[in-house]
């Protein structure tokens, strides 16, 4: 059984983090990105389907791809950062579930009923996505999700002939609290959001 | 900046952590899942948006309410469970961006927009789900989440009347590893969901 977290790492997970605009000049390496991919993956799915697939923008020339597809709010940070993950979402990742879910014939589950395909495929990687912005503040990274951007342009050019559709980005890197970082907005109360039954 | 967290606290979060299909007889309280929500509340989400609504179901007459709509295989353990939260979508949201982000008019970004209302609907309020799995993890709590069961029956009967549809269920408890525990899956690796550009 396990024990609840140290304070600090709670409000490192949740309660001091922030969406970051600015980042710092120090660079993420492919290391911290492979160590973020695998803690992230080990998140829950439904029949462990990993519908999720990234694409971790780096380099000046994947920036330039993604620039044009950028609302205009979301461009010079996006360009600055030193990460831009692409989440992403197979919409045909019942063809992997062989693979991924041995025990049980899951593959023939979702085979024709393309509605559930699309609920599941885009539930369980946006869920992958959350992972993805944890895992990160759980590596010491920060992070600013961003869905403002034309998902059929960078489908166009990061995934044509392919199943994956994009689902929203995320710049990662080392927040710089001293640039372009808002109050933090209001939440809503448990009253308002929950109830008990 | 923050460091990365401590390797114990990155197995409870994400590696050693695990999907449940039986709870100890151990009680949630309420003071929990108050703590719960308030670490949960502070995950991103579009504009702030915030469009998670949660019914954590405790009682034996919330537990009635839901059978009915539980999918065979799901029905006895979630009876079991010591809650069973409802992470349900509020597709009206944007009513409340007025007191979620007060700094823009981003209730006018939506209105009138039903596809887009529905697609930031579902995405955030399905990161947010996530957000209440890792706060769980985080507290030394166990979650079981679940796709398998009747929308719209439970709609019908949590929330008739209302502009909320449910997302999934999380059973929430004190994991019984001698119990249903399965092996853990494969996972895809790295290179077979990601890549660097």
């Amino acid at each position: 059984m396990s024990e609840k977290l140290a304070e600090a790492a709670l409000d490192q997970l949740f309660r001091s983090a922030r969406t970051f605009n600015a980042f710092l000049p120090k660079p993420v390496s492919d290391e911290q990105l492979h160590a973020l991919y695998d803690l992230a993956k080990f998140g829950p799915t439904s029949a462990n389907s990993s519908p999720m697939r990234v694409v971790f923008v780096k380099s000046a020339e994947g920036k330039e791809k993604l620039k044009p597809f950028l609302s205009e709010g979301n461009r010079a940070k996006t360009m600055a950062a030193p990460v831009t993950a692409i989440i992403a979402t197979d919409h045909e990742f019942h063809e992997k579930l062989p693979q991924l879910f041995p025990h049980a014939d899951a593959r023939s589950w979702f085979v024709g009923n393309q509605d559930l395909i699309d609920r599941t495929a885009f539930r369980n990687a946006t869920l992958q996505g959350a992972y993805v912005i944890m895992a990160a503040r759980a590596l010491g990274l920060d992070c600013g999700p961003m869905s403002g951007f034309d998902n059929a342009g960078v489908d166009k050019v990061f995934f044509a002939g392919t199943s994956i559709q994009s689902n929203f980005l995320i710049n990662i890197g080392y927040g710089d609290s001293s640039r372009d970082l808002f109050p933090r907005s209001p939440r809503l109360s448990f009253d308002e959001a929950c109830r008990l039954e």
